[in-house]
């Protein structure tokens, strides 16, 4: 099995790598390193890479990010970033991947716990996390249609954001490396589809 | 209690305000009809709206669209239409409210049963309604800091739109429009907030 991992250099896409490099054949995808290179925010850079790529069994998301700010200094410019990098970005991808996507392939995008579990300056987090969920839920039904699958991983702080990150989750216990990739193998080894698979 | 009911001309916006025209003081506006005009799809033009308005006590938006495409049709373009209107339309109201709603004032804004029930070529609305209901969750701990209350009503395929789109939702009850108004007096007059205020 082929397998596209866009983000596959970031903290998680790593993780997942490094678990699924003995098993399938990862094209590992970064902004400025990796075996390619893409911009996730650019819908054109993505057509290219497939382009490039062919024809892959299955695609995984780890890529994507959103400013953290209070609600009375947040702009529609602010939304604009998190929408272009972590929701279009991502729906951007499954979108392209659906014309280079072998019959019973799969597509796994990564949302977060944000979605339904706010913190304070985390607004545009939860609502392109949950934008995201939403593309996977209303739009399932269709992508199987066309023999695809498409889920999302949805990750609570992770282990290796902990040090980094952990002062914006009050109260978060962080979850191990290792479950969050099982999400990724749960989307990719399964029949699911429309799913979010929340890793605690 | 003065309430800018922004969309109060459409086939939701029509019935609140005629439901809440004898208990509140309304501010009806619309696009191109209404006692006030706005174009939610600019944030200017909100800006100038509420500098026009001055200080209320309550913010209703039944306003914003989005296209219907099958997946294979949907471009970036169709759900930057989407997102410039029902997401960021809403969004930024709800942003530029902040400055002009009175302490215990509320926002209620209009997202629909797609966020979770998705049906073929409502992809672009199930993301953009998820958006919003993921910006109400994310958001309302920080609106509460600012003595201001932010819910979602979130009605199914409404009676009054039943003859022009209920082919779209095979199978779908339309919810009868008393009760949809019923959901935007609920957030107007209790005191929940980060709530999505499901109506079926």
């Amino acid at each position: 099995m082929k397998i596209l991992l866009i983000g596959g250099t970031g903290t998680i896409g790593s993780v997942v790598a490094n678990r699924l490099k003995d098993d399938y054949e990862l094209v590992i995808v970064g902004h400025s390193s990796g075996q390619l290179q893409t911009d996730i925010t650019d819908p054109n850079a993505i057509e290219s890479l497939f382009k490039n790529v062919g024809n892959v069994d299955a695609v995984v998301v780890t890529s994507g990010s959103a400013p953290m700010k209070p609600i009375d200094e947040l702009t529609n410019d602010d939304f604009l970033e998190g929408i272009k990098s972590k929701m279009m970005g991502q729906i951007n991808v499954a979108l392209t991947a659906l014309d280079y996507l072998n019959e019973g392939g799969s597509i796994t995008l990564t949302t977060g716990i944000l979605s339904h579990d706010p913190i304070p300056q985390g607004s545009v987090l939860s609502t392109i996390n949950n934008a995201v969920n939403g593309f996977v839920i209303g739009s399932y039904g269709e992508f199987l249609q066309h023999g695809i699958r498409i889920n999302a991983v949805s990750p609570a702080l992770v282990e290796d954001s902990a040090e980094a990150l952990g002062e914006y989750f009050p109260g978060h216990t962080p979850a191990k490396m290792e479950h969050v990739v099982n999400g990724y193998e749960k989307s990719l080894g399964t029949y699911i589809t429309g799913q979010i698979i929340d890793i605690d």
